[in-house]
């Protein structure tokens, strides 16, 4: 993406393989501490920046580290975005997903369906999620690719899962859905399309407070049980 | 934003009232008509390169008009910017919402819902709009007040008239809304939310075609009247 050509060709220093102790007492190579002040850095300075006003060098700085070490971790400048975004998007699937019970034993639906969106609010509506989305929105032509990731890692994991759970709540006889895809974007997009549209045009100022959430996860699971609860 | 700096303390050349025939018959000053084409041109400038990669003088070149006419006639980069953003929404929401046929008169409530649908996805899912909001969407930290500004004037709108339909065809027996801002989101993000986001993540050759369309609309709108329509 031009920004780097120069370091590419400059030969970075070999990283000594010096021991430390990790968050979990075993011993960490400085390589995968660089490797993770870098990508933390990158969250910063990219989503603050956005692509194009990311500068390098900031980068760098910001991770304690030389240019030439950020290439050798991540490559090139577009390689550490894309590192970045599927990262923080994997990190947020899983946990909803990891946190999600399992449709097969769901005492009751009303009270699942909740579960889950409210589950799924918490981990979206943040800040650093949201600005993330903005991010890649904005950089669509620059990186289809990325964005595709963006969309299937994201929404179409979570609604994959969801229609995986309504097709099992119909086999149990407590749902009635004769296309758990479609049954799984309208729930999506019941719960998730009017805060997450709200935040991507007003910012983070529009991010709900628990109380919205409630009244908005309630009514949104209620239009969803007249539809599809009824047995 | 750092760019207009030198035109705007350039003077420049004063436009000759020079007399031309509108689409109308009318005669038009060629001030109207540069104006126009310099819109056109950052329509197309904007929408392909964003805001910051946007350049004054191919813009300035696209219109046939010098750079000071350009500045002369928006004043900055970002005033033109915001009355593109602007206008493109306004002419948009109008095409929904003059279009309507008055929720007062509407005779069978499905087709009446289903014809509002189909509208207004006709209106929005096209590569100009989604890409407008992309950019938008892109900008929010530079522009939170043009985002806002489309939010307002595109789904706050769109979701401000539903609920006074929705209101109208409460009080008229056809539909039970106890609260028509929520039916109205409700019917809003049922519509627009798989298409409009995937469009926005995967692009252009996300736009559904028109019998996903159909297929689509004929579901939301049967899961809204689930929830709303029994009378």
């Amino acid at each position: 993406m031009g920004d780097t050509g120069d370091a590419e060709s400059a030969p970075g220093p070999t990283p000594r393989p010096v021991s430390t102790l990790a968050l979990d007492g075993q011993p960490e190579r400085a390589s995968a501490r660089k490797h993770r002040a870098i990508l933390a850095a990158a969250e910063e300075v990219f989503l603050r920046s956005g692509y194009l006003g990311t500068n390098m060098d900031e980068l760098a700085a910001r991770s304690q580290v030389s240019k030439q070490t950020v290439y050798k971790h991540f490559g090139s400048k577009e390689a550490l975005f894309v590192e970045l975004v599927t990262s923080m998007t994997d990190a947020a699937s899983s946990t909803v997903h990891n946190e999600i019970p399992d449709a097969a034993a769901a005492a009751d639906v009303p009270d699942y369906l909740r579960d889950y969106a409210e589950r799924q609010l918490a981990v979206v509506m943040t800040p650093r999620l949201l600005q993330l989305r903005r991010l890649v929105i904005g950089e669509v032509s620059r990186f289809p690719e990325l964005a595709r990731a963006l969309y299937e890692r994201g929404p179409r994991r979570a609604m994959d899962s969801l229609a995986a759970a309504f097709a099992r709540l119909d086999d149990r006889g407590l749902l009635r859905v004769p296309d758990p895809e479609a049954a799984a974007s309208h729930f999506n997009w019941l719960v998730m399309g009017e805060p997450v549209n709200r935040a991507m045009l007003l910012g983070d100022a529009a991010i709900p407070d628990e109380s919205w959430r409630r009244k908005h996860v309630h009514d949104a699971v209620n239009v969803f049980l007249a539809a599809y609860g009824g047995c």
